[in-house]
């Protein structure tokens, strides 16, 4: 595996990969690699011949700098993790190489109003323009975005169908801990309490599900269930709770086509964020969670 | 040369040029074709293998639709226009090739704040999100832009930079007629005193030169001198006469380093721009109008 720190030597590596006739794969990350993330790097290893993965802190979608500050990092441990998962090229930009006076801005509207959008004011704007970024230097073929960031990568795959990116978009399932906890960096910072607290994220997500096997279609009667599930927990701030359509994110009354059920909500200090995709084929639905 | 309508075609060609080992050039245009965007593929000749134009009237970039209505069309003409200048692929898409239901938006801060910017609101951010579009189907080596937009091609090239799109943008004279009129597609709609009277943008130039040859640094004196040339044939709007810093595009008192004096002036209808860049060696400046 090669460690690059230069946008210049990234493209050198790729265009030789890509010389040779290989196809290039590519997973953006913020680092402190999980499971999740090494998830997505095995998902190119069976579809590409070359993976780049890119660990950046990007500070443009932090709305809250003590969220930017406190972001977990141990970049020896995820240079091992990436190298053990096959990454064939590690890029470690500075933020200096990224950023010199940057004054352009990628956004996508609509999709980012609801959700987390409403909530982080910035946050999609900057996440776009990164990823923008990071999509010119690598130039893949395909990339892979996980589903536990579903507001995020239904804005990357608009984004990318409108500029024309030559790029496919893979979306991977959410990894979770044999408990249902979906993985996260954040995690790191809940007290065993907090973490115990959080299981009910997915309890309410199988709560919903059930409700959704029997038949049950109304969105506020579902978001109430879950609403209990959470307060029984915590006393904290819900972000929300929320039904949506799929991909385009609109919020629903009724769930009678492709949807996300999406919930962010405060455990102590961390906002933990997860979701259901509900599939229609016909008349049955099929949740994956 | 090819005339092609569809992106995936584009994608098609290009690759094949490239594979070839050619470089691609890329001139985007909104047509109505004049010598000024066939100087423009002649420098892409001098410097690359495969030239593509696009010609398509972008509505995401008109602030003034009955402006995107009236804008002249002559697309047989421009046809043979770009095949004797050389080039190699015309991309003539329709506006469903290139729009639908687009949600997402490029947009460069600052350097849009003033001049053509402060007067038409809209226009730039739709100018960069087209532009995106188009180097993301066409991928060039080296795209060329006429410094007549120049706060066109200060934007591009920071949007370039800064999202790092791996091409190279050049900046071609503006190309005049005989009596100094600046080319434009535009000047199609002037009556000939209408053309006549526009003489005076140049002509305003040239005394803005004078001043400067001969030791005037204060904008708002050349500035004063400009009006004057302009008042003195039309009683019309002028949208600015205004003097900033190249290539940041920032209002300036004094002239003391690379400036452009830009101007926008009605005449009639008709809304015409031009523009000198002042570039300093030392303390010696040349101006290229």
């Amino acid at each position: 595996m090669e460690r690059v720190k230069e946008i210049s030597r990234v493209r050198e590596l790729v265009g030789a990969a890509r010389e040779d006739g290989g196809r290039i794969g590519f997973v953006p990350t913020m680092g402190y690699l999980h499971e999740g993330h090494l998830s997505l790097v095995r998902i190119l290893k069976e579809r590409t011949d070359f993976v780049v993965m890119s660990i950046f802190v990007n500070k443009l979608q932090f709305n809250d700098l003590n969220d930017f500050d406190s972001y977990p990092k141990d970049i020896q441990r995820d240079m091992e993790l990436a190298e053990k998962a096959g990454v064939d090229l590690l890029f470690l930009p500075d933020d200096s190489e990224m950023y010199s006076n940057n004054l352009t801005v990628v956004d996508v509207h609509e999709i980012t109003e609801n959700l987390c959008g409403a909530h982080r004011p910035g946050h999609f704007q900057g996440v776009f323009t990164v990823v923008s970024k990071l999509f010119n230097i690598v130039q893949p073929d395909v990339a892979v975005f996980g589903q536990k960031d579903i507001q995020q990568v239904s804005g990357i795959k608009k984004m990318v169908t409108d500029l024309n990116f030559p790029i496919e978009i893979k979306v991977a399932p959410i990894v979770r801990e044999k408990d249902g906890l979906a993985m996260s960096s954040r995690n790191k910072h809940l007290s065993s309490e907090e973490r115990n607290n959080a299981l009910a994220l997915n309890r309410s997500l199988h709560r919903a599900k059930k409700m959704l096997m029997s038949g049950e279609r109304d969105s506020s009667i579902i978001i109430e269930a879950m609403k209990e599930e959470i307060s029984s927990v915590t006393h904290g701030d819900m972000d929300y709770i929320s039904v949506v359509s799929f991909p385009d994110l609109k919020d629903v009354d009724r769930i009678d086509g492709d949807s996300v059920i999406a919930l962010a909500v405060y455990f102590g200090d961390t906002r933990l964020i997860d979701n259901m995709l509900i599939e229609f084929t016909g008349d049955s639905l099929n949740c994956i969670i």
